[in-house]
């Protein structure tokens, strides 16, 4: 096994030793006696992911009326090789995610070196002195294949071993708040029963102190907008019991911007659960209902862009119709049904199924499939075709991969046996495709191109002009424009310079000679 | 065969003998000149059902900047037993429909008896003097079962038929506008193609007069705003080719409000098509996403109407989400993406399936179903149990009953052999339900009632009292709410008399003891 974690920056850091481990509980004691002295309560952050490690520095950020810190902020990390990094990096007042959002940075560096309201660690006795504990473990949803999220599951081992560290540690009188996504009934039915299993070990009589567990969930979205999304937002808790709904609603009012975005208390933590899962679905149900209807309008020769932008005239029922593009991506609209549909079955044994939900996942995943037949309507054959896709991330103008469906874009077309090059100006690593070159320069991923793919509508890639393009490539290049980056002038120019032009949802093109 | 055709209000009406056609025909030419000497345009509305009779009376009122009439209407029917009756109605001044806005009588009276722009007919000479023909024929969905969409078809035999009399009559420059929703590709596919056959046979040539066929959806919405529905609302509009898309510009923007609702021009009428069953069919996805996560909501306790609005807080991306309901009513959403699936296949012969839209049409149309499953899941048997249904319609202090789900309820549980009585004050006679009484006196409903179905919101159901209902029952009724038509308060009023209560997406009841 390996004993040191490496950085993204490539910067090596040594797992803590045993003596380490003693020490970092002795100076775990010492900063807490000092801030309960300040009068602070303290939070730990479970899991210093995309949403934790954010969170936690908002809540060390958050200050009472005269200006004074309410809270300190232990962030808890496993010393895995994988994941243990980011505990020097934060402890040295920086963030262990990258972000365009120049509040990241700041926020860091004023919470951890100016304010000292904030300190990472791997030691669970960060649990032990916590009056709340954020919960901010990623889970995630397992779908066997593509086009079967009917036969997704959700794994909750590595979630129920994080409870149970909790239950082992956590004062009787600690909050839990889960902040992750998690399968409805999760709170109800997994959390609670797993800490009042450990309070019993302990000896804690659980009638007195029922463990007190509550559920509010984030809208994070990366971007320029990253501390904000955390911070402004209309969130929505419950809790297991009217103490947890308390403390929740005490705890997220001095947190967040709670003036401008009321909080909404639901009635039990199954509706909080619910409602997140279902909000994502929703949103992923819409990019569905689109994508067929995109795929319907490719072949009869629709511009499917201009009949959406007819419908969402009626305002108030149809403008949340949302744009066909090349699929789905980012972390929660690709496993959020899933997680409910499993909920629905194994957590409450209920014999029905999210039929629409779970066949717009199906819809949403295969769409990268979908865009490589439209390429073989050009070229049947993609072996050694030199493919270049434009963009890798799942969102324009930002660097974040996560469940990109340029991913799966790339893997089907290597399947394939293309000669696959991918460009992104915001991605200088891409984690889910170590192995994958991120190329920064248009010169080095056009040359020789036979099909250009505009996968994301980064602005780069909407201000190339087809020109540039043809010249760079030195052929010409097969276009597929994955959701109307390209206007119809920038398509004739393109057919005009003898390249052929197919695009997701735009069946007009053939009009456009 | 029948030779009268009964109105609604039981006056019968004789169908028309061979000598009354002659002179129909002799009293439309004499009209039509007089007409065209005024300078106004002749225009033959086809089908004067729901739409067609006010639109026609609509385009009848159309006038210029000077205010004088630009159209002559006729709007033609066919002389059957069962709509023979609206020729002589209309021609008194008087609407063939039953509608809560004012507008409806007053301009029929108004074009036809002051005016005198608008006069109804059966006889197909009034295509040949048409300058415009508007097409308002209904065109229906056809599906073998329940929860099998997929299966479903669309029967064109007789859209066909009224295209081949349109060939048959008009003259080679007459612009047909489609109007009725259709299935895409229908004007290129089937009204061409039959247009140009029936001009060739008449030796006209369609190279020098090619048909002008144009397509324009209305979103014509019954209630209080039946006529402006039509008149103000941002049409959408194509033609087969450029002359076409001019004639059917020019007509809308004579007889439309324009100004305030602009009209949107697509590039084919495979596009304008397409956009009227995507838009309907997107409405269709909206609920029955909402109703699968308000089963779901039901058996965990949530409350989804709580969870609806926590989430519509999301304004521009969640705020379009929709309440769930006993199911989907009214004409068009529970057809339209059904005629879309089946052109697909049938009409373009496309390998593909609106996986989304059509499981969206099963979720709603089994919704029923699930209603009859909350009453079972307290009365297991429902034979000779008695049943009130509060209302109807399909909508909300409305009288249209056309594809209601109150229908499927009552059939559902005739099945059951329950013993039903329905209640709505806004529906005298039910067209779909011929044998069914619906009463308009909740005293004769509610005695000894044993479930009473809140299925439709009628401001008088929602502000009827608990006390009130259990008195007049004189039992302790079972209550089902299928839309949030019952607060939680009258709900605790309801289980302190004793009774029980389930509600559609309502699974917090049992909280509220």
């Amino acid at each position: 096994m390996l004993n040191v974690s490496i950085s993204p920056d490539g910067t090596e850091y040594p797992l803590p030793t045993e003596e380490q481990t003693a020490k970092e509980i002795e100076k775990l004691k010492k900063i807490t006696e000092e801030q309960k002295k300040l009068g602070r309560k303290i939070v730990t952050v479970q899991g210093l992911g995309f949403v934790g490690c954010i969170m936690a520095s908002v809540i060390a950020d958050a200050t009472d009326k005269d200006g004074n810190p309410i809270y300190f902020v232990h962030g808890h990390q496993r010393p895995s090789p994988r994941s243990y990094w980011k505990i020097p990096v934060i402890n040295q007042g920086k963030p262990p995610v990258s972000s365009s959002d120049p509040e990241v940075p700041e926020i860091f560096e004023r919470c951890v070196n100016q304010k000292r309201t904030f300190r990472a660690t791997w030691n669970n006795y960060a649990y032990e002195v916590a009056d709340i504990v954020v919960v901010d473990i990623q889970l995630d949803a397992t779908k066997p294949s593509f086009g079967e999220a009917e036969k997704g599951y959700c794994d909750v081992t590595h979630f129920r071993e994080g409870m149970r560290t909790l239950g082992q540690n956590i004062k009787p009188d600690c909050l839990i708040l889960v902040e992750t996504t998690v399968p409805p009934g999760t709170c109800e039915k997994i959390v609670k029963p797993i800490i009042e299993e450990e309070f019993i070990k302990r000896g804690i009589d659980v009638k007195k102190n029922p463990p007190l567990v509550a559920h509010s969930y984030e809208r994070v979205m990366p971007g320029a907008n990253y501390v904000r999304s955390i911070r402004n937002f209309w969130r929505v808790y419950s809790g297991v019991n009217e103490e947890s709904k308390k403390l929740a609603r005490e705890f997220l009012t001095n947190v967040l911007d709670v003036e401008n975005y009321p909080l909404t208390e639901l009635e039990n933590t199954n509706a909080s659960e619910l409602a997140k899962v279902m909000e994502n679905s929703y949103r992923a149900a819409n990019i569905a209902f689109t994508l067929e209807w995109a795929r319907f309008a490719e072949k009869i020769g629709v511009n499917l862009f201009k009949v959406r932008d007819a419908i969402r005239k009626r305002k108030g029922t149809h403008d949340n119709l949302l744009r066909p593009s090349l699929g789905v991506g980012g972390y929660c609209l690709t496993k959020d049904p899933v997680l409910a549909n499993w909920a629905m079955r194994d957590v409450f044994d209920i014999d029905d199924f999210l039929g629409v939900s779970i066949n717009a996942v199906n819809i949403n995943d295969t769409m990268p499939t979908h865009t490589i037949e439209l390429i073989k309507s050009e070229f049947p054959e993609l072996k050694d075709k030199n493919i270049t896709v434009l963009g890798v991330s799942y969102l324009e103008n930002v660097g974040d991969t996560r469940h990109s469906p340029s991913e799966t874009l790339v893997r089907l077309l290597k399947e394939e046996w293309a000669n696959v090059k991918v460009h992104d100006s915001y991605v200088e690593f891409w984690p889910e495709m170590e192995t994958e070159k991120v190329h920064n320069n248009l010169d080095e991923v056009l040359p020789d191109s036979e099909v250009v793919i505009f996968a994301v509508g980064h602005s780069e890639y909407k201000d190339l002009d087809p020109e540039t393009v043809v010249e760079k490539s030195g052929t010409k290049p097969l276009i597929i424009d994955c959701s109307n980056f390209l206007s119809d002038e920038k398509i004739k120019k393109y057919l005009d310079l003898g390249c052929k032009v197919k695009g997701i949802g735009k069946g007009h093109i053939k009009y456009l000679n």
